[in-house]
């Protein structure tokens, strides 16, 4: 490292704070980007600036937007009475790259966790009871992840949601496709053979 | 990728276009920025800019450096009679690291490829003998790549420094450290069995 200049170093120490970038990795990418065209450089620079500075939250379901309403959430064309409640933006982007659902979305921004101080306050759950008292929706499914925190927060919602006349369905979950039983660890196993159901023909 | 807003994919194609970061890194790395504080990612923007703009070759050697002369080259510590030849600044740098060269560099900033149209004149090879005619030098080191085309750089320069007083040596080449000779390459063992050299008790 002190062998470089200090913008150099600098510009290294600054890519190796990225996730999954090791010193080499930092000094491979400066190294590129010295050798780059300025222009090149130049957009990444202000790209990495206009990402921060232009991305929110949907007004209406948390997810990442350039405006205030996201591009799901003001698409005429998508289901605005089935609501799909995910954990993460990220698990969001997840369920559309799989092109298997077609209404619209409600990002928690987390997950319950009493033991870390993570309460219903803290997570956009009375959010999510706002757009129910809409009255649009018809069914919900709850698409939190299958750890045992997002088991609970789908069984907390869940039970709120009793009060209110709509079907509240749960992802399945069991052996991925493709995936050799092997591998599979054992819960997932043990819950496969649990929601075994009928062939259906 | 088209399920985040533009400005989040704008910064994934950019990131994407660094070396060995595919675009499923570079949605990782995105949303690490987009999550990680304002002033990371500005560090990280102002980082790459001043990269471009402050770092330049070196007067001298034609290193790397954000001044007219380098840290090596303005060092007074460092044994100015003694010049060792490299390719490419990273060449430097890892001799560097090595910690086993007090001297300084010159930096040819490519290799002769007569095949590729790339002459005497379109490395700094010219700038090298003005150092050498500075008569301050004593011993060469050609420490260019032990590729095909590193050796005839070598040869080349070596050949025409015959005329000039000064000592001139090549970096030796063979079984690197700790390999196993199962898996050095059959060039790599021929040139090591033909520089063979007495044991040194």
């Amino acid at each position: 490292m002190q062998y470089y200049p200090a913008s150099i170093r600098n510009l290294i120490k600054n890519f190796a704070k990225l996730p999954g970038i090791g010193e080499k990795t930092a000094e491979r990418l400066t190294l590129h980007v010295l050798e780059s065209p300025k222009k090149e450089a130049e957009d990444l620079s202000k790209s990495i600036i206009e990402v921060k500075e232009k991305v929110r939250c949907c007004i209406r379901c948390f997810g990442l937007s350039d405006a205030d309403i996201c591009g799901i959430c003001s698409n005429t064309g998508r289901d605005k009475t089935l609501l799909c409640v995910v954990e993460q933006p990220g698990d969001m982007v997840a369920i559309e790259k799989s092109g298997a659902f077609q209404g619209v979305y409600h990002i928690l921004h987390g997950f319950l966790s009493p033991m870390d101080g993570i309460g219903p306050d803290n997570i956009k759950i009375k959010e999510l009871f706002s757009r129910v008292e809409k009255k649009e929706v018809i069914e919900i499914i709850l698409a939190t992840s299958t750890s045992m925190e997002g088991d609970a927060t789908a069984s907390y919602i869940a039970e709120k949601l009793t009060q209110y006349p709509i079907k509240v369905t749960r992802i399945a979950s069991g052996v991925p496709i493709g995936g050799d039983l092997k591998y599979v660890d054992q819960v997932t196993l043990k819950r496969a053979m649990e929601n075994r159901h009928a062939i259906l023909l």
